[in-house]
């Protein structure tokens, strides 16, 4: 009876231990440091009650941007490579590809010339491989890629090329009662079909740029034709309007990596009471990519982080995550 | 001890018993009858785990029309009166109102001459009343309307004039695990400031019509400035292009009242797997309103319940709600 006894008071004593150290690091992804602490500071005052600072849960909102912040975005956005492998699939019933820009150039692999003719060339890249079809068939066509695609450099499909840090930051909000959201420049729906399971955030919770679509009868079937026309472009400026469009609320906290994301810092900052504002700076070649050009870090086309964007972390008080100090691990699959 | 005992036994009856009479009862404004045993029977199928009709929980999306099926849409709509008055509260600071219609006529309280003016007078009367302001001081404005402002023929403020039962098939859905989100043609950011209180309908869960919104810092504070310019109209075959946009799922139950909703029930009913689709019909002149024309009531200019849509209702197999005959209570306030 007593080593019954002694038994359970060993059992409750690890379990107890193993709670306080669960309670103590929700975030075993991230190095001890400023970064991490400034969070778990941050959630603690919100979700105190009678803290001055205190913030009811409905109001409890957190926008991350996707590309760069909660997946990788190098060496061009996923969504990109995407629409390359669409143009590939695609190309067989446009036999005109074959001599007009942007396709003749991407058939051929030469990205770089193709991308030369700009938001023109990209928006014709976009419509061509993105509309056309219904919402229901985009939805598989993007899970179908999803699927069998793989990284460039990681060699994994794309949605194991997610940031484990951020995952488990997301994880870690939610259990405080944050409401969780994508507000990015991608779109809306390339990244729905995943973002459930790779995120844990339903499509209902993700914010992005969208084409209009339109409601039809198809064979007495009413579906959702998508038509190749620009409906809302949610980067920089755009954000706020798109979080006040799908959220209307403020957030309290947001989350990003690039000059895309400064008005959706500044919007959040600029609410009454407490709020916290984050970007995370590429700086790790050998784990991810190192861009910047902030910090004497290398140019990039897309998901630039400006020297003018890390002078105004310091001066409004936003977090900068380090990847190379502040995460112990960047994907899942390294500890694999 | 044998008291005692008698007395916790007695007590466990009786807790077993209010449960029980929770449990079979919780919609108690609904008479019994066709629409009330639909609504309960789809309920218990869709979240009976095993059964062939389950549907998991983050799928379980209900829509609510909200003019004319959360509250009263008669004589004209609520967003319509507040629009009157807000062009009286604006006159003195537009002396050119007095000559310029649709104003003259608004003004000299004559709504008929204003309105004959159609679409284009309405737009100018929204435009004129909605933007030029930041959505935090539209906010504001609505929510101090709503303080004073009372129904002509109910004599209460316009958010008591929401349905009972619909309030209590709200409460008993999300305790189901459905998600409840209003998908209206009023305006997104009309309803917002007063749908949570009423309806337990989170901003976010709240999907309108709207104009444009811009970004920018005014007084060094980042803002969003609402245009004179349509963005989109949730209304017929825009409400499931709306949905999409917002939700990213099709709904598995769809409620509405009018022409306006048809094309959201079609969609809805379009997906796999089951789904239920409800229209309440304005069909009790002495609590409420008496309009169609479906069925020979009255016809009405906004809100029209249309024959041809009775008759589908009947060929899609579509629940209709009687409000003479399946609501016990249409109004919280009938019972004090």
């Amino acid at each position: 009876m007593k080593t019954i006894r002694n038994k359970f008071a060993l059992l409750a004593i690890v379990i107890a231990g193993l709670t306080t150290a669960y309670a103590q690091d929700p975030l075993p992804s991230w190095n001890d440091g400023k970064a991490k602490q400034s969070i778990v500071e941050f959630v603690a005052k919100v979700t105190k009650e009678g803290s001055p600072d205190f913030v009811p849960a409905p109001e409890r909102i957190a926008t991350f941007d996707n590309d760069g912040t909660l997946w990788a975005e190098q060496p061009v956005p996923v969504q990109l490579f995407f629409a390359l492998d669409r143009v590939k699939a695609l190309a067989p019933q446009h036999p005109e590809w074959k001599t007009k820009e942007p396709f003749a150039s991407l058939l051929k692999g030469d990205l770089k010339t193709a991308l030369a003719g700009g938001d023109h060339a990209l928006l014709e890249i976009i419509m061509a491989t993105h509309a056309g079809m219904t919402t229901a068939e985009f939805e598989q066509i993007v899970k179908d890629w999803l699927a069998t695609a793989k990284h460039p450099k990681f060699k994994k499909p794309y949605n194991a090329c997610v940031y484990q840090p951020m995952i488990e930051l997301l994880a870690y909000l939610r259990a405080n009662g944050v409401k969780t959201f994508i507000v990015s420049g991608g779109g809306i729906e390339f990244m729905r079909p995943w973002a459930e399971k790779a995120y844990g955030i339903p499509p209902e919770q993700v914010v992005g740029s969208s084409i209009k679509t339109k409601f039809e009868m198809r064979d007495g079937k009413p579906v959702l034709l998508r038509l190749p026309e620009i409906n809302f472009i949610d980067d920089k400026a755009g954000k706020p309007v798109g979080i006040n469009q799908h959220i209307g609320r403020r957030p309290v906290m947001a989350f990003g990596n690039s000059d895309g994301d400064r008005q959706m810092l500044e919007y959040t900052q600029g609410g009454s009471g407490a709020r916290f504002m984050l970007l995370v700076l590429h700086d790790d070649a050998a784990r991810e990519y190192a861009y910047g050009p902030a910090k004497g870090l290398p140019d990039v086309k897309l998901g630039t982080f400006t020297p003018a964007l890390y002078e105004q972390t310091k001066k409004d008080g936003w977090t900068v995550v380090s990847m190379k100090d502040d995460w112990k691990t960047i994907f899942a699959f390294e500890n694999k």
